[in-house]
């Protein structure tokens, strides 16, 4: 069994969530399982204030935190899971069943990772913005002809099965991972020498940025190394941008 | 895999539910999940027409169909479990975890046993008399100083349960048991047998029919004996009552 420390390693978090119920019901399945971290990501019409402020609010939920971007709530999560109920839709990461994925998250939670579990909204999920912040994606084995689930219920049964697994991983050995803050500050000192170097245009489409997100997450950059990139990237940058005062003078 | 047959062979009975949006909840997942027969006994102010009637109902939602008891509702059943957080509570039938119980159900579907999984009112979960219905209970392992669950997820973990259970499990060879409403055909009889004989008084306490009740569950009878038992306490009740119009004379 996972002691409950490990669990409180889990992060849920709700992103522009528009129902303030369902808000209320994700942090109950929070604490009817064991996990007590609720961050929400630009909710809908103050749905957030209204559910906190919701007679008999859980603990969970007066504890919530609010952000104003994924990368924000994420920062310092080294491990971060979208769900998608994946539909008629191209994806860009591995995608997981909930059964595999949920077993991935405990032996995170036993190498003392801090990971997020992201949950869009109601009516379209998360954006592939909000998706390009995630090392994989976990899918509930839900029908075919009726894949999309209730939110609050999405989270009821991811957490349910989290906490089914956890009882059954042995703890590993891995170098601890960097943390999101630290690869998002890597991943936009690429994007300036990238820009910088004419490889994408200034204003390019907000897809290649994505697709450079998600590559720089596939790296899996140990803590450890966090640092040396950023230095290595500061340096090209400075050297790409006197480079190019040169050229224009 | 159980073929989707089967697990149309699982119903789901909500119980004097108070809140519309909880039918609608259980009908979504169920659909989610691959199970189709919702059976609802006695809800709460109309909760059920409301639910039915609102825009986009599921086609579960459609076809689900209203009781006015829990033992009409589950007539046509074989296996009849209930669902409890168990806390604070004296049980008299098995508990069994919701991986344990999720095992169970799966191996009576296989078996083309119809089975019951009943859930109970918002407020109250489900009564004593609503219980000794039941053969087993089962239980969602949620934490002790939070074990109550909101009824849509409740109804959502379980069904996620028992579909993903029911890939791993062989088929059974088993004698058919009898239906519930077979079933309760000979408690009734017992009960009066019971009454007639003085061993209950004929205006004894609800508990003892209860009592009565789910021993009569605890006998396992199987679909090709419960004709002759009710042969064996028809014969045995008209014996009680015309020996007692003798000692009357």
């Amino acid at each position: 069994m996972l002691v409950s420390a490990e669990l409180e390693g889990l992060v849920i978090v709700l992103v522009a969530t528009r129902n303030p119920l369902n808000i209320g019901a994700a942090a109950r399945a929070m604490s009817n399982f064991g996990f007590s971290q609720l961050r929400v990501v630009n909710p809908y019409e103050a749905a957030f204030r209204e559910a906190r402020s919701a007679v008999g609010a859980s603990e969970v939920l007066v504890k919530a935190r609010e952000y104003n971007s994924v990368a924000d709530a994420i920062c310092d999560c080294t491990l971060v899971i979208g769900t998608t109920a994946a539909r008629g839709r191209q994806l860009f990461q591995p995608l997981w069943s909930l059964q595999q994925g949920g077993r991935l998250i405990c032996k995170g939670l036993k190498a003392q990772s801090r990971a997020a579990l992201l949950f869009g909204s109601e009516k379209r999920g998360l954006s592939n913005e909000d998706l390009s912040h995630c090392h994989w994606l976990l899918r509930i084995p839900t029908r075919e002809e009726h894949g999309s689930m209730n939110l609050g219920q999405a989270v009821a049964v991811c957490l349910y099965e989290i906490a089914r697994t956890a009882g059954r991983v042995k703890p590993v050995e891995k170098p601890r991972p960097a943390r999101a803050g630290e690869v998002e500050a890597i991943t936009r000192r690429l994007l300036e020498a990238l820009t910088a170097s004419g490889y994408v245009k200034p204003r390019s489409a907000a897809s290649t940025e994505e697709r450079i997100r998600r590559m720089v997450r596939r790296l899996s950059i140990p803590a450890s190394d966090a640092e040396v990139w950023m230095g290595i990237l500061r340096q090209i940058l400075w050297k790409l941008r006197s480079g190019s005062l040169t050229d224009s003078q």
